[in-house]
């Protein structure tokens, strides 16, 4: 899987000021993540860095680093460590994700589960999580904001565990979970770019609220990519989201067919779930764009909203 | 299990200050944990509840707020926000090393993991790892500690399952893995309650050195029951730190026999293991009491002087 889509490998000619520090900043994300992830125990430090360097889109620390930049932030160096905080967690709850969901690919390799079994991939879950804590040791009020989105994310996945173990999937449900999930940690990145270059708190606002609803956006997308999307297309297991019960297609067809994937995956493609989720995709982006209008124009800015467009726009 | 050896459950007549305000503060600490716990999702809420009120010696919140205490401290809101986050450290440790351990009796009660399965379990120890995240996040400097303590805890744990699934658990690695796992938090509890009274450097190492000694005893001893005691006694389920390969008896003897728990149990109690581990801990616990000649004489002193005592003379 490439990343190319949201991340863009080389900067364009004519070079663009702008987008060459962020794309410098995204590679000094790894670079921190790689760092902060050593450890004398082997196991930890190479299942940490298997699924660290598998990649990803890193939605999330590109959403902080235009965030930051459109409230004319140079804070980069503190931007970059938040960054590399905001992925790990999300790295954590995708190592612990495949030990409950049994998911043996992601980002296009095996999953830490597949490769180093259970009790190592939750100890490396746990290793990510304690590495976030103390990448964010040193930011007091920044630490609240990510804190805050770390316990919705661990809500999130519970609740839908719930939801699966109780057969009650509802659509209230699925936008409950995906607002806790995925929504929280996204607002916590466009909140803490503009706090860390101290913007006002409309302005944190107003980009939380920008990053909430591209975060749902981008869950409604993932799920519907799972729905109909094979594995090598995906980098990861196909099909597990909905084995869960999960999924926008769960939520709204029947939830009987929860544990028929085949029948829900046919079921879904022939009725309109596949349209209705793309359009409250769509009309959630232009609510996260709406929310931009209280920032000055800037290159970050149009940064922000063509990354808004590329979390619908994309094929994994 | 009652909690009596080190919590003790009334003021003595004729009251003791100190003792009271320790009484005091750790049932606050406790009331601070389940407060924090509350969440929307009610199996977050309950699993964690269930196991912060199966209690527990509370040995590492003592020893901060004695050791705060010992330096004059009177910052005691903030020690017991602050024990209370130390103290969901090793909870989350526990719930999540019972799925790794199979364990189903913890603290004289099931197991989360025995009550709500797996996959809630580990939820269960992520949210309560997010909850020491959230209460830590305004307290930059002791934040760093208790970080790099966890990240210290993970890694032992993982060292110590890597030696299991190696079959090399040499005397060596096992105080290793006691020194990260266990030894650590309690370096951190000591060290934290004295910086939160804005000791010197030298004293707050001192307290550290103390905590770090006694938490190596602590384990040896904790090893050393687990060999001799049945499930009823310890509260939790017997044999299972064997059955991984751990405890003190393993690392010295045969470390072939990890696997025939009665054979090494019968074996260790044969040979000197007990007899050599229990005097290992009593020289620590010497070893930990010449630290706190730094500090002047006080009830506080000597009560973490009775705390390491304790460690060493208790049955559960």
């Amino acid at each position: 899987m490439t990343t190319h889509n949201l991340i863009g490998s080389y900067p364009q000619a004519p070079a663009r000021e702008m987008s060459d520090v962020v794309d410098a900043a995204l590679i000094a994300v790894d670079a921190r993540m790689n760092t902060a992830v050593d450890s004398e125990v082997p196991v930890l430090r190479d299942a940490s860095r298997h699924i660290i360097q598998a990649g990803g889109k890193r939605v999330r620390p590109r959403l902080l680093m235009l965030s930051h930049l459109a409230c004319s932030g140079d804070s980069i160096d503190d931007a970059v460590t938040i960054s590399a905080a905001l992925e790990l967690v999300h790295t954590a709850s995708v190592v612990h994700d495949d030990i409950n969901d049994h998911g043996v690919l992601r980002r296009g390799r095996p999953s830490v589960n597949a490769l180093w079994g259970r009790t190592f991939a939750l100890l490396t879950g746990d290793f990510l999580f304690t590495k976030v804590y103390e990448l964010m040791a040193p930011y007091k009020d920044l630490n609240i904001l990510l804190a805050e989105a770390t316990v919705a994310l661990v809500e999130g996945e519970t609740l839908q565990a719930s939801a699966v173990k109780e057969k009650n999937f509802t659509r209230e449900i699925y936008y409950r979970i995906i607002g806790l999930k995925t929504a929280a940690l996204f607002r916590a990145a466009g909140a803490m770019g503009g706090q860390l270059a101290d913007a006002s708190p409309k302005i944190v606002n107003a980009l939380g609220n920008f990053g909430y609803n591209v975060g749902l956006a981008f869950q409604i997308i993932d799920d519907l990519l799972d729905l109909t999307g094979d594995n090598e297309q995906l980098g990861k297991t196909s099909g597990i989201d909905l084995e869960q019960g999960r999924g926008f297609a769960a939520a709204h067809g029947d939830t009987e067919a929860q544990d028929m994937i085949d029948a829900l995956k046919s079921k879904a493609l022939q009725s309109d779930t596949l349209h209705e989720g793309r359009s409250r995709a769509e009309q959630l982006v232009q609510l996260a764009i709406q929310e931009l209008s209280i920032l000055p124009d800037s290159e970050a800015k149009a940064g922000l909203i063509e990354l808004a467009h590329n979390v619908i726009n994309r094929s994994n």
